[in-house]
């Protein structure tokens, strides 16, 4: 059978949410894809052009256009769109962190590139519409990184253990943050720590010089 | 010879330099170790606990007091010392990643409690401050993640030969944000991007009374 590249990235990816990415080789992704080792080799010179591969498929859509509202709601879509990206395969996150980000794939680039955009639009200098674009990223990339580690079964046993001895060791305030940080929606607590970002970006932004009145 | 507990931490923080974290068995590190991997477990349950005692020791210091100047300073000092020891090994950022950080060690419990302190300090209730202080950890964790990234030489020579291909791709604004991005100190980076995140969280903190003047 013809194997197009294509099919060795779904594949791959599939592989991925069953075997997660501590498990992902190109032997045994070519035994799960019935073909020889050597058959991937023709489409990726090695594993880390494959996992470049699976990041960028991974990111399809994120930079997909964006309705015509406020740069603050299109760089929260846009984060939120990554971070559904990310959670969409085991080890996601990990996956797409692992990797060079100011190069890439099609779809990678594209979402960069809206991004860095939007930021402009809003009145950034291109070179800090890129800084903060890539801190964005790193604030959706270090939350789903954690929030992937949570759901691992043998961390959250571990976790649970000693979660008894906890309490005495902290101040009151530290124990109310860690109450309210265990039992919130991550989801939530993403929109709250991107939106206060978002907010200090805002504070970048050179002021405009006021537009002179028509006469 | 009896192994300790703090030996067999700084030992696998060893071994993880020299074979990165993918490397990192139990059975290896009882073998760099020269003892048999059983020994190893007599400190620790599973490899989990060993990754969660590992990481709380890249963390150390990172929660000792902070110098009485701004709440805006000393969270930034909290994040550079979270960078730098995430830095100082190996792998060191995708290690800490991996883990559940609302539990842990002592080292990372202080760290957490003093950037909740900070905050609170600042003004915010406490539930708000952990949520916060998380959201600043997860861009520190997210940075220093691709800093660590960009060193892998696989990925690098992988990146390198897909450069030439790339100016066509990109609008004028994004090809110069990657220019800078490419060509700046990661450092200088971090701060700007953690600085104005920093930013973000001052907006967030509630407008106090004004305090009544003594009579």
């Amino acid at each position: 059978m013809l194997l197009r590249r294509a099919d060795v990235v779904d594949g791959a990816l599939k592989f991925l949410d069953a075997e997660g990415l501590d498990g992902l080789t190109m032997r045994k992704l070519g035994a799960a894809l019935n073909v020889q080792g050597g058959a991937l080799y023709r489409h990726f010179p090695n594993k880390a052009a494959l996992l470049h591969a699976m990041a960028d498929k991974l990111v399809e859509g994120v930079g997909d256009p964006l309705p015509d509202v406020s740069w603050r709601d299109q760089i929260y879509m846009l984060g939120d769109r990554f971070r559904t990206a990310l959670l969409a395969h085991r080890d996601g996150a990990r996956l797409v962190g692992g990797l060079d980000r100011t190069l890439g794939g099609t779809n990678t680039i594209t979402a960069g590139d809206l991004a860095v955009n939007v930021l402009c639009g809003a009145g950034l200098p291109p070179a800090q519409a890129g800084w903060l674009a890539f801190a964005l990223f790193y604030y959706v990339l270090g939350h789903t990184i954690e929030e992937q580690a949570q759901v691992n079964p043998l961390v959250g046993d571990y976790s649970r253990s000693r979660k008894a001895r906890l309490a005495t060791d902290v101040s009151p305030q530290y124990a109310e943050a860690l109450d309210s940080l265990t039992s919130s929606d991550p989801a939530e607590r993403f929109t709250y720590g991107l939106n206060t970002f978002i907010e200090g970006v805002a504070s970048q932004i050179p002021p405009t010089r006021p537009v002179p009145a028509t006469r």
